[in-house]
């Protein structure tokens, strides 16, 4: 299996090397910005870099720099005459110009700042204000703007003036004087209106708009649940202030995901791709929670202290710790993942929490007695226990599955509605409280049953 | 905390209560049509909601339709005369008559196909010939097509003639006679031309369009990866078949995050929200890994019984067990998490494999060595074990995390070259081989040191 990918580097390492630059320029001509940021970073040789991005042709030269990891960005910046650096930030749309000086060293910033002009910069510097994750933040201020009194043919004359720089002209928006939100026109309507309908007759003004300060997270959830390709943001006068676009929110929910997940399994987010966190980066993420729960593992110690007379009488009991604490475990936290994501698919709310227990308690009760009875089964006929062991063992596992899957259920959901992240509420944590209290409840029905 | 929809929920209960319809169309008619259809599924009284469907203006009624759940649509249909239905099916987009049919049962089918005129008939069994998830399966076969020969003045008469009925028309597609894709114009191309531009001349043929039977994650990956809003679908010979539009990728990626994230928790996934699984459908896609889970922790429990013995001799031991455990398994599922994400969002590749092992490796022995340190002092200081005993402790420890890195970073990796799904490869199956292997070099250490 060769990789088309690998095949295209080697033709074209060896044509850099033998000077074919009219044949590279050919190549690259007929790529992707996406495909060839995507060659640049693999492993190309940095000399070479430099080189092809200067054949690229001017735009397509833009939309690669837009692709490109912040490292070889860096590395071409470096490299460029201010004369070649303005070029570039004079192509840039600013929602990516943002991007770009939110990644660089303060000392590129400058440089690529002086050359941006003053409209830019302008621009560039009111999203640098808005919070981080922010839906200022991730907005772009270039989009149509029109005035609720203008023709078609008015405003299609606009749009030709000054829409040829704007990101998306799909959406256009009407403002009032005091430039308050007042409706969408959408490109399509514009282009299957007569020329003398006015923009008051063909907007619709029943908007959905989001405010600078609202949650990057938010504002994807109302792209998906309505179905949007483009959003007004306002300030909170509802003067419109910018868009944010639909290629900006699928960034912005692979990153959330991202976050989720890695919060699932106990690390610390980071926002940088695997092969950009140093070791210590990696580290640093890692840690904190090892380190968390080993010290909460220190309960189940205590508690295995506790028994350990009547467990030296009863050996084998111990061989059956790490199988409930596993179940306990993968029962809990498939609950709580469960409901970590229908939290953030907006399926489930607080309110609904007696609705989840109630469902859960019967899902466990049914998963606990499927388990048990197999388990059982296989004590007795494998390991040839005596009947009073196996149950002891088997009850637990039932009522472990059941606190398992309780505490899975409510757990994220008491720490949604406390304003806390759910995700936090996943597996690592609900083993921690589940191996505890299962560890109790085996050791209770041993003192009972086989009279410890 | 007052929520909102609430107590809209009241107000248009009471409204529908005391028969005012005229306030209640006028209050509705302002409404969202996602809001409306969640308005409808929030508990709101079954024999209300088509009186209040009825009520809303024909396009808005469709649009609301399409957002509601399967059962409260089936409620709808079953209530609907012939007409009532028609004129629903009629406004329908192909996409969404899709979704609709897949969802209903075979006699509602009928009643749908029956209702739809010829041509939309068709569209819809195209479609569904298609497998499930495939890019055929979620495109819509209603976009606007062009050919090369067509002036920008042609190509907005032939928009306005037929385009009225497209789902998008943002994106135009440029085909030859026998229905090869050639380019794409955007819309904004188009309103941007001089009138006697041909499509020719202004269409991007560097297009980038996917086969109706490639995978939809992988449809969705090139949306994010190359910024589109819509994407040509095309059969083996290259005729353009359909569009898929950016609405759809964002329902896609939700739910191939759901299932990658069920996966890694040991769920079998589901396709249905939570509150619409019955329990015996939460059972079923808990219980296999479940059991299959359980029957694999046999392993530490056969170690745990060869070691029997000496752990009788040493019951100190037996506290240290879960902690170990805990740590080896959250140390596991940190990697593999990592790993898993990094995969499917195409950061991480098989043959980068030694890069991650070389990486993970650093990472092992620095969170090891650090949990090592502190456990150490802890033991020694406040659980006051022996130097050897605590040594013991730390130690297997270090060979844990050093373990559980290297298995949870190469077992996704090796899935994936494999073929398999890399998700199923996280926390929990991990943290069982983790646990094996963790027991086993703490009976080694323990051996050694302490001379069992």
């Amino acid at each position: 299996m060769t990789d088309p990918l690998e095949t295209l580097k080697t033709s074209i390492q060896t044509l850099a090397e033998s000077k074919k630059y009219v044949t590279l320029r050919d190549i690259l001509s007929t790529m992707n910005a996406a495909d060839i940021a995507s060659l640049f970073e693999d492993n190309m040789p940095e000399e070479i870099i430099p080189l092809l991005y200067r054949l690229l042709p001017k735009e397509l030269a833009a939309d690669t720099f837009v692709e490109m990891d912040p490292e070889t960005q860096q590395l071409l910046i470096k490299g460029f005459s201010d004369n070649e650096l303005k070029e570039v930030v004079d192509e840039l749309y600013v929602d990516d110009a943002v991007d770009l000086v939110e990644e660089m060293p303060a000392n590129v910033v400058k440089r690529i700042l002086s050359q941006a002009d003053a409209e830019k910069r302008r621009m560039i510097n009111t999203i640098l204000k808005y919070p981080e994750d922010s839906a200022g933040s991730i907005m772009t201020t270039e989009f149509v703007e029109l005035r609720p009194h203008m023709t078609v043919e008015d405003a299609i004359l606009h749009i030709r003036r000054s829409g040829i720089n704007k990101e998306t002209i799909n959406n256009c928006y009407v403002s009032s004087k005091d430039r308050k939100l007042m409706g969408v026109v959408t490109i399509r309507r514009l282009i299957l209106a007569e020329p003398e309908e006015t923009m008051e007759e063909l907007m619709e003004d029943n908007i959905i708009s989001v405010n600078t300060m609202e949650d990057q997270e938010t504002v994807a959830q109302q792209f998906s649940k309505y179905n949007l390709i483009a959003m007004p943001v306002v300030d909170g006068e509802n003067r419109l202030v910018g868009i944010v676009t639909v290629d900006d929110v699928l960034d912005v929910l692979e990153e959330e995901v991202t976050e989720d997940i890695e919060k699932m399994a106990a690390i610390v987010p980071s926002e940088k791709p695997y092969f950009r966190q140093s070791i210590f980066d990696l580290w640093k993420s890692r840690i904190p929670w090892l380190l968390l729960l080993m010290i909460s593992a220190t309960f189940t110690g205590i508690i295995i202290t506790g028994f350990e007379e009547s467990l030296a009488k009863f050996v084998v009991l111990t061989a059956y710790i790490p199988m409930l604490m596993d179940t306990g475990g993968n029962s809990g936290s498939q609950a709580s993942v469960t409901i970590i994501r229908g939290i953030s698919l907006n399926e489930i709310e607080f309110k609904d929490i007696f609705r989840v227990m109630w469902k859960e308690i019967r899902v466990a009760l049914m998963c606990g007695a499927t388990l048990a009875v197999c388990n059982f089964a296989k004590l007795l006929l494998f390991d040839r226990l005596t009947i009073l062991v196996a149950l002891t063992i088997c009850l637990t596992l039932v009522v472990t599955v059941f606190i398992a899957k309780l505490v899975g259920c409510t757990l994220p959901l008491i720490a949604y509605r406390l304003g806390f992240d759910p995700a936090v509420m996943a597996s690592p944590f609900i083993t921690t409280i589940v191996d505890a209290i299962s560890l109790l409840v085996y050791f209770q029905f041993a003192t009972r049953l086989l009279g410890l």
